[in-house]
């Protein structure tokens, strides 16, 4: 039994944070037993960590993030988009024929993640098997939960970095079968986006999906450009999203659909039904920006969400700065288009970022009885001059914080 | 003499960034000599501090911010405008009646300005004398360029926070008198804006502006409210900038306007009349949601432009942060008001946060010969991967840096 002492911070709810002050939260082979604001009799033994007026709270997912990309970040971020992506993105994105190179930025990648508190992340690799799988066993070797994919792209994609569709397939296949039994980083299908997938790259990825019962990311309604374009390239499916679901690709596991600003009624239909995960992506869109995405509307409808990072169409790893960001853009929304949204409250935010997209991997992102103890020690953040409460300065550190704010971080119950 | 060795990056011109890798960077007393590939005869005696692959750059501008309001950074940032005035704000302000208190904050504030790489500062106070007094004595003691205000208000403020017009303007002469003498931490006036404060207040400032010869900071069209509210208060002002103009407030001095989002033709050509500065406060902007200034519409027509953190309506004391929003601030604009806006470059936007601003205070805010070596080491940023451009580390710096990113601080040629 480890017993750690400080306050407490959790999303109790969608709009309600629990916090507890000066209290004790017991964690049994790597998964919390209880919180206690008194030390309990039966663990008058267990040794205390104890981290004083640091918050404790549970680590974040980021449900869309290039890896690959990792080198670009903060990089030419004023580029109109297709400079960004031919002169910088893709050929970058070639790089990554090269095992030793994948390896160096992997691992800087990973560590860099860890850094800033992400513990669980749905992860888009290259098209090549090689430099994908070193990045699926890294983070299967750190013990963290993720959704990894070699991405395909056989059309409308620079010739270095386009496959035939049988190509593709095969290479997706031995990638599954080689890393299926992996404990938590599981392979996921990932075609780029409809615009560069053929129909025969799609309906293959779907009977992969539907024999091996794995899931798909994708970017799904991005911009208006390839909401229009899905339907144009596939008008028999109607909306983008139905696009994947006529592939069937849908159903088979996790469904995460970066972006999803465009969204006609079908696609939030057809998401909802196979409860699929919208992520927004807020310093993304501040980049690349093509719309916001109505992030109370689709709550409020039930539709499931999650927060990414989006390396390198968003500069910053740290989920916690996306979760602030992302009440900024819902006040954006509705001044630009009061119609129909509404401006989020910080507790939603967090719950979005916490323990909301963490049930995409099982029991994390909470600090409630049963949860792994996937956590970060916040620090540094309080003032001489008076007293905020846990939730206070959660906020505080979502809105300024910084890696140096996390003093200590904990997976599994273990330190890291 | 001291010599510096890194790569060194500053704004040659408001597009363009110069930059210099393993080059030399000569300081005597204080200010820059030049700036030399290989180190020159003359300075063979000279002890040369190496920062490798750091990037010295000017240190920043902070155009709009409020010091008092520090304790309130990211907090509550989801509450209605309203509630965030009434409920902390205020408040806030009105234990500055407390010499005590007010000496713990700022402390804290000017140390954490300094920690950010922000060492040129125009900086509301609150309407106490001593506690203000203590601020600029602070900053002076420092050797930051600054300039700060007593505020003044005298309507429609909270009773706590109101005072009488004839009590205002003898304390703000006895304010001015004591610290006109400063050498680098200046006063100047600061009626909140124009909806709290009556126009003999105004008219009483204009008379003091002209007899001391000191400049003026507020707010001005920040929201449409205040824009139409000022006329109504004042219609024969034309403007909420003409308020200012009619009152004698303009050409004493260095003129600060905050936000400035909503301007009337007449707001723009009274404000470039006097030089003065409309600042900008993207992270305050987004928080505050009001609108987004038109940055490049306004650049483009030559009024002078900051940046302010706009504590506590932004959360983060880095202009370096700003920089950067405002590059996503200004794709915002065009995205949603294409008409007259355009997107600006990051070379824009880091001219105006260092060079164009640094104007307003002297000779600071570039690396130029004959310039005050106001300095920061960007460090920390580079990928082992990759080689990258000082001027891409820069911008990177400005879209994800930290403070632990900045490894060593100059004021006047004094590592601080």
């Amino acid at each position: 039994m480890d017993i750690y002492h400080g306050s407490i911070v959790y999303s109790k709810s969608k709009d309600e944070l629990a916090q507890f002050t000066d209290s004790y939260i017991a964690v049994e082979n790597g998964v919390v037993e209880g919180i206690y604001p008194v030390l309990p009799e039966k663990f008058a033994g267990a040794a205390v960590t104890d981290f004083g007026n640091g918050v404790i709270i549970p680590a974040f997912s980021d449900l869309h993030v290039h890896a690959p990309q990792y080198p670009q970040r903060g990089i030419a971020m004023d580029a109109l988009l297709y400079d960004w992506l031919h002169g910088y993105t893709f050929p970058l994105e070639s790089k990554y024929a090269d095992p030793e190179f994948a390896k160096t930025v992997y691992d800087a990648f990973v560590d860099d993640m860890i850094a800033h508190g992400t513990m669980h992340a749905v992860v888009f690799g290259t098209i090549h098997s090689e430099a994908t799988g070193y990045l699926i066993e890294r983070m299967e070797n750190a013990g963290l939960h993720a959704y990894v994919g070699k991405v395909n792209m056989d059309m409308e994609s620079p010739d270095y970095l386009c496959e035939t569709a049988e190509d593709s397939l095969r290479l997706t296949e031995e990638f599954l079968e080689r890393y299926m039994g992996n404990r938590t980083a599981k392979p996921i299908l990932t075609p780029r986006f409809a615009p560069t997938c053929t129909f025969e790259l799609m309906k293959g990825l779907g009977k992969l999906g539907q024999k091996y019962q794995v899931g798909v990311q994708t970017h799904l309604v991005e911009s208006r450009w390839e909401a229009e374009e899905s339907v144009r390239l596939y008008p028999e499916c109607g909306c983008d999203t139905g696009i994947y679901e006529h592939a069937g690709l849908l159903g088979n596991g996790p469904v995460v659909g970066a972006h999803f600003i465009f969204p006609k009624e079908d696609d939030i239909r057809i998401l909802k039904k196979y409860g699929g995960y919208a992520v927004q992506c807020p310093d993304s869109t501040l980049n690349i920006i093509a719309g916001i995405m109505q992030t109370g509307t689709l709550m409020d409808r039930g539709v499931n969400l999650g927060f990414g990072s989006d390396i390198a169409g968003g500069a910053n790893l740290g989920v916690y700065s996306q979760v602030s960001r992302s009440v900024q853009l819902s006040k954006l929304k509705e001044f630009y288009e009061p119609d129909g949204n509404r401006t989020i409250s910080f507790a939603e935010a967090f719950w979005i970022g916490t323990k909301h997209s963490g049930e995409l991997f099982g029991k994390v992102g909470s600090l409630e009885r049963g949860y792994q103890f996937d956590a970060l020690v916040i620090d540094g953040l309080a003032d001489p001059f008076h007293e905020l409460t846990p939730a206070e300065l959660v906020e505080r550190f979502c809105y300024l914080g910084e890696t140096g704010h996390i003093r200590a971080r904990y997976l599994a119950g273990r330190e890291i």
